[in-house]
């Protein structure tokens, strides 16, 4: 029998959706529907993310809760059930916890405990800046993967990312390059790319021509998605989360995200075909 | 009347203590001196927390509590209670909560609400890989610091942050020196830098003559105290974790751990003098 590594995997979702859309799960005390608004904040966070994953899940591949907003609520217990959930209910749709974590040794053991035994998740966001070994304790973890931090949609992007280095390649191609050709060896690796740059999408996929590609940037940060779609080629994720989550704040919230969540999931096949 | 802004409290906190040691707190269950096995988990991670500090205060100016050993265990509550503990019974130690977070906007929002609200930190560890942008709700806590990842103790470090630059630099010398000259302007920026490599905290504090730094990697790492100390010159936090945490697993364990950070503070300070 031939398993499919983590990379397969995701062109496979994709495919099997017929969807490259991810759906970020940033749950907004502030901003939450009125009809969901319980007598506490948990429940109120649990309805509410649940709601939007009923809602969206015939055009969606893939979820990906933002852990600092159930953090900064002290509602870590909240995405420990809907994780369950989601694995018992969805266990067809990618779970991508986007955590950003980066450390080494047993402390990164510590952050792969938290993403992948605690939250279930299928992969998570991590941040390259330490190198492989900080990678090692999540690729050790068969079939699991990680996106890295490439080159990100925000101006501050350009601080560090666009750095160009003594060979001629800017830091986030450095990057790109280096995670294909010597750290992908068993299909674990994806990279996150703003799509804010699809110029820079572009130069990723040219160092990077078999990686999955993690797209935020679409929606309320104004990328262009015609671009974006022709630069990331195949194997990708365009996430939207604000655009989807928030679309309406009244009783439709749930016919509205997936009003959203389709015509988007529609632009972005109609991008790809042509 | 004058108030010190962050860079100036981490050098009066070294002054008062007449100390630079830090001590991480990294509480590894199957580490647990045997007479602090409680019945719950949460009680027993509490007990030792408690039971460390306690034992190490004479010695040292500063608490680094590592977040991913609570997220692992599901332990946010104990984190919480020993914040408020640490604030109440040791207001004059730097409590800096080491999450390495590096986000934007919203999210990062909810990473300083975690870190400043719920943790109580006078100071973060963060990634500097998304720039500028992503410190800023950080710094937008007046009197708050952050501690950015610049040379990193780990062999992966090299990985990126070795790269040199066009302008000659190394990444980690070429963020050294804008954090120095562009984005401490509130004086609340440090850098973290290990102990493994001398001669790039020499390095470092060549670019960034201000800036305090944290230096892992003494101790359990095998980082070398002299040298260290001398490149770093003035306003350095030595974080010890393991070496002090667990220098003895039997009932003598807070002895033990006083005993060590004792004998790291005054090393500090005789390679100071030297």
């Amino acid at each position: 029998m031939i398993t499919m590594n983590f990379n397969q995997h995701c062109l496979a979702l994709q495919l099997r959706h017929r969807s490259s859309l991810c759906v970020g799960l940033d749950p907004d005390l502030a901003r939450l529907p009125e009809t969901v608004r319980h007598d506490t904040v948990l429940a109120s966070v649990e309805q509410f993310c649940k709601g939007i994953i009923e809602a969206t899940a015939a055009h969606a591949c893939a979820y990906k809760p933002q852990i600092a907003y159930f953090a900064s609520l002290g509602a870590e217990s909240v995405l420990e059930d809907l994780a369950a959930w989601v694995k018992k209910n969805y266990p067809n749709h990618l779970w991508l916890l986007d955590a950003k974590r980066g450390d080494i040794g047993a402390t990164a053991e510590h952050y792969a405990k938290e993403a992948f035994d605690r939250y279930l998740a299928d992969a998570v966001t991590l941040s390259p800046y330490m190198g492989l070994d900080s990678l090692e304790p999540f690729l050790n973890r068969e079939g699991k993967g990680v996106f890295l931090l490439c080159r990100t949609s925000n101006k501050g992007g350009n601080d560090l990312q666009m750095q160009v280095l003594g060979n001629g390649l800017r830091l986030f191609e450095h990057l790109a390059h280096t995670a294909e050709q010597h750290w992908n060896g068993k299909g674990q690796i994806g990279l996150v790319a703003g799509a804010t740059y699809p110029d820079e999408i572009a130069s990723i996929r040219q160092q990077a021509p078999s990686l999955p590609l993690l797209i935020p940037g679409i929606g309320a940060q104004g990328g262009d998605l015609l671009t974006t779609v022709k630069a990331a080629q195949t194997n990708f994720f365009i996430n939207a989360s604000r655009s989807i989550l928030y679309a309406s704040a009244k009783s439709d919230w749930q016919k509205a995200a997936a009003n959203e969540a389709e015509s988007l999931q529609t632009a972005i096949e109609k991008a790809r075909a042509q």
